[in-house]
């Protein structure tokens, strides 16, 4: 018998009391009988594991795909997708409605209708990663296949959720589209936004520390680095002194344009065709077509010997 | 029967004695009974979950929070949390004392009391996190809801568990708080030493590769993004040639402060009240209440076309 | 019975028809009747964890190690090591003949041979790591011990699985080495490819960011900080406009060299021994031995009041 | 490449093909979307898990209860235990409805109400175990405590499954009753139908082999002991040669009454309050108050030296 | 530090010692390296559940079969019940050499070929437990559904595995059809020995102490109740005072026989068609078709009042 | 929002009100905190997997054991189980005083030392059981091997269990050897009772409803059959009419015995050396050494046609 949790045990009651008090909760709680669920991370995450076993099949998910089984995995694993996504779409949805009163067959019937839609997409996204992966391969000097890039390169995961996200943001899904982007946020350091535009054979190499940001939009054959921000200048406020929000405020990037690593493209600006934009610059202005920026060094560093 | 594994085997036996002589293991090794326990990674982690479900009721952890059970919730969670933490701490405890001999019903005592005293502090660190929370909704454009934030931003999650781990070290527990810390380094990128001192409203937007220092202090509504390093010049060495240790080597940063990605601010230097400090910049200086500084792009960057 | 399933089920069973179509799996599949066995993701984690546990007994891996059952620990971790080190590179050399006829006997001894071989190279993948760890502890003024070092610093994980990947690469295995590097990666954000060439007491601080490329050659007793990039300049194309692969293309860092945090060191240059690299600075040319470089702020920032 | 594999691919077709047929699938399958949900065999463990919980708290389920976490702790399961009876009940309405037409809402009603009123009856049902567990410590020489019987004794487990599933059975619910008392058979060899109706301070010993019937009827204060049958005649057929349903068809036990090992009682006899069945006996007719029987050993066994 | 540790840590090596000396392992170890593989219980187990799903879709296995997937499941599940049969016939032939030297690829193609025979009955298995579960549909008063005995009733788990065991016997597969019986056995508390010849619509009821030996022949439509024993008489002995073995020694019963609880029949009789034996009843001889056996009670039973 | 939840809810809480009162836990609650900890069931089962595993090693638990690695298992098993046991008889023994005080380290020690002692009966463990699996394989005609009768064989587990939990009770060891015989029980439907006295080379066969008495005394050469109870008579009453604790009460069979199917023996008779005890045989007297009985079936049971 432990005496010293005799000494304890009333205060931890009241502190347990002080938790639960509603005046303590406010905002930080989340009730699901006077609220509604949550859409959860766990299901998220499989949801994705599905996406990437359907995408690349034999790369992820299932182990030992062939000829024999290939449509018998694949028909399984879609209709598992099929029904979690409908369930986390419809929470996603009551949750977006923030409390009003609604016709819970009504958004039965959406959430199915949605979820749906985003399976008739898939084989639009493989082809679109398709791209992807060839691109990355042609660029990278290092890669030696594009099963490598498709099995090791983390570029892979957070483009590929991304396009998920993005896929389902365009079908009106709210708050799973985040969900789905701050995952590969986690995994692999690329921080890309499901509301922002990108076109076809997108490259990231390393990528920890890449910003792309909502309102972003870039075109095809783009290839960036680690640590490439596609930001907003944000210095803008409104009369409560609060970033307004909405407004059109990223990067608009053309075709064929590489961004080194460290750059940071900040507001409405446009980076034409074909430009590439060298490490560790800071752009908040539009750059031409073609045109080729690198940080001025000599001026820029001041150089001593060590004992100086 | 597998021949090759006969050719193996002496040489695999002849392995494991080497790896497993003291002289081979020198600093590297940790022994339980000569020595002593480790806190656990895993039950570490385990009270992070904890004290997520306990400060954000129905966002973490237990799902299906509602005013019938969450008293019961936790009530239940809070004692889990208080008989892991305690257990940790005296881990913890012995292991601070590098193998000096101890009175382990001291230590037992004094663990407890310790893991009661945070427990005593959740609501204040609940209190605070909403602050956060508030100041990361109203400051990010991209934000839809305060939930939306607490659900999927990372930096929630580091802002929180570095106010838990600076609450353990403030309380004299060593160790774990710095555990506690790289939990979130590893899942979001950002890296927050438990020492430092942060005032109330916090925020950190995107946040992957953000560094702040052991010393460093931080007032209220500070905002930072990316990449931000708030760090020691640490060019100072001993005799030995090493770093000395223990001295206030971090920026001081004023209330108000915006800090764009990718800004290093490097030694004790102050920021004042209000400051605004672009993005890639390099801070070895104070910088006045109310100062705005920018990268003055027109010197710095070299412009030609791309068949120059 | 839910109508609205009959509505999809027709839809469902199409899309399947599809992403099952052979055209459509072009590159993106891997088949294993018609194809072969695919390196596991799993299997390598868990190759990883023995090697922490064999490497550092006590800290990872097996908890509770003492002197009556290190050597059993290590005999039994030594042993499942090497089985699934055999198995993982048998897997590997397959997948590198790209499809091409094989023996398989002796494609399954030389998995064995160089999964025994790496297992020989234990002892002093130790001993290397005992130098980084004390390297660490000596060169961070916030590190407390050696245990903490080791217990807690992101790096160590990634220089740690940059050793093994390191060795096994050079001991001509394929494909599982860049899973290694990327494992790390995913962990800390810290990107070392494992065909670079790091010597002894190598410290890296914070890491998130961190790219180390595929040549690099890196001397004894460097530090380096987080965002450092040791990269390629690689604007040289071939005839087709893709970069040109196996070139040595990444810098040379001598020994005793410092590179602080977001420095961008790109291509062939040589980093003289005792150099130290200021932060934020982006270097294309050689720097001599005992240079200091830092930025030179005074032109480059622009300074003026908020209200400005 | 494993050629034996191409060999049979066809093969397993075929017989995929045959084995999902409907005409082949006759009685075999249960469908879900033209048909129903089934009950969980997983689900209703789980609810015996923690009907064990509630009713034996400390003893079975959640570990370290104590007079602090005592009833977050019940009312932590009592909510679990309604929601998963819920849907439970649920399923087993739909199931019993054998297809016909239902109305979600109304079934969905009716089962919480089930579920409910079950709840309702634990008080009661821990006060019967109470009864029966005294009857067991009492009864059994070999016995050490009330703990001992609770935590070791398999006829716990029989009769505590066995007064659930009589209760849920009494409160009209079906098939979920059967599925209980078979999982405490396949437990402990104690097969005790939930249809029987059995008086308090009831007690088995050993009891493998124990079989009691649907409409047996036992008083109180009864004791018996491993394979005894309280089985039905069952000779008498309908006029297609099957057993008639739905008879009383079981003994009915008085009071006080004990029965060795292996007796086996059959049809509706009434055994009076008070007798005492003797092992191995085989009776089907009326046993008087008070008597007493026993085998004829004398002219029953034939005695003869070995090498006869 | 715990003192008692070192005590006994000297104790402890020697025993280690003691228990992996070869001398002691006599009979008692199964060694890998220079012995062989066992067949695996896990895996057995996984097997019989993949049978069971196959057999019963939507009963056991894989929840939620329905007309879109049923052949997506019955599909997968086969391939992975090759794969897994594949892999334990090999081993349980190889254990079946004791030791002998083998060819391990034709070993190989046996262990495929049996496993794909296995695979082509699997429809015929279906059938024959179609009629099992009708009879004892027909044969229960309490049974309320064939859904109820497939889902609820022990005894087809206990024929299924037969069943199973049977086919692979019969085909020439060692050991592993006794593991599939065992597990049936332990299940269930029925033991039928795989050599058992069973005919169609076999029911049997409670079954707990069922015994079938390995020799024994059952005819069509055939019922047995709980406790009954079909055994050898087994008094003859070898020389050396060793039960005889591979002699057919167990009962032959003939068609629509019913046998009740507990009765014991012994040896190589024949029970005629049509009989009905009583419970509790030790038969040593032929029984004519049509005879029906009670015990003959009023001889064999003292009575007297208990205070006699 | 389900509106039913409502009306739920205040019922709820009041029977949880109820279920957590100190009146209603009376004998049916274990306390922690105010009580003492229990031997925990799932640390019980992993002892015993661990005593199979060191007992016949590469038959249960570790697989693939082989002379490389036997010693390394051996020890790192032997360890694990020391310190569970340790722990567990630990608890045991504060369980068996009852609320009584007690000294935690004098406790603590002399868990400890029980512990070791029975690690240390391990080889004559070992031994014993060599010596029933022997007689097992011999007494059975349909026994391949040693190898099938220690893999597949139930009565192995049964007499394994008994065998390590009699070591344990004669030890003095309380509550954990009867928690092991019920483990075996479930397993196997065998029910031996630690304390009975069992010779060498003991065997039983299909085994399912044996039950051996506390107090039984068996000799060397013993096989038994199913459904043979060695009971008590147990009509003797107290004062209070409860049976009469701790009384030498069952019987003492002699060497070299054979016990058929379903016999009874109950009291303290002596059943002398090489008797024969036919099945279904009732016995509560002596038997004389050599001596063979067996079921007078003549005068035993009517014989009439079924249409009679």
């Amino acid at each position: 018998m432990d005496k010293s949790t005799y000494r304890h045990e009333g205060l931890l009651k009241s502190v347990v009391t002080t938790l639960s008090q509603e005046s303590q909760l406010q905002n930080m709680c989340h009730m699901r009988w006077q609220g509604e669920p949550l859409p959860s991370q766990a299901v998220i995450r499989r949801i994705i594991e599905l996406c990437r076993s359907v995408l690349f099949p034999g790369f992820f998910g299932v182990e030992g795909v062939n000829s024999y089984n290939i449509e018998y995995n694949i028909g399984m694993q879609c209709e598992e997708l099929l029904n979690l996504l409908d369930n986390q779409i419809q929470a996603g949805l009551i949750l977006a409605l923030c409390g009003e009163e609604y016709d819970a067959e009504q958004i039965g019937h959406r959430a199915r209708d949605l979820a749906m839609l985003f399976i008739a997409e898939l084989p639009e996204l493989r082809h679109c990663l398709q791209g992807d992966v060839r691109a990355m391969y042609l660029g990278d000097p290092a890669a030696v296949s594009c099963e490598e890039v498709i099995y090791c390169y983390p570029a892979i995961k957070a483009i590929g959720n991304y396009r998920i996200a993005h896929t389902l943001l365009s079908l009106g899904v709210p708050v799973i589209p985040r969900m789905i982007s701050e995952m590969a946020h986690a995994e692999t350091g690329i921080d890309i936004h499901p509301g922002a535009q990108i076109g076809n054979n997108f490259a990231i190499d390393h990528g920890t520390g890449v910003v792309i940001g909502a309102t972003a939009i870039i075109g095809d054959n783009v290839k960036i680095y680690q640590g490439v921000t596609l930001g907003a200048k944000s210095f803008d406020l409104d009369d409560d002194g609060n970033p307004i929000k909405g407004i059109p405020r990223h990067p608009i990037i053309g075709n064929n344009v590489v961004i080194y690593s460290n750059a940071t493209i900040l507001g409405r600006v446009r980076i034409g065709d074909g430009a590439i934009i060298g490490g560790n610059i800071w752009i908040t202005d539009d750059v031409a077509p073609g045109e080729k920026l690198v940080q001025a060094k000599a001026d820029n560093i001041l150089r001593f010997k060590n004992d100086e």
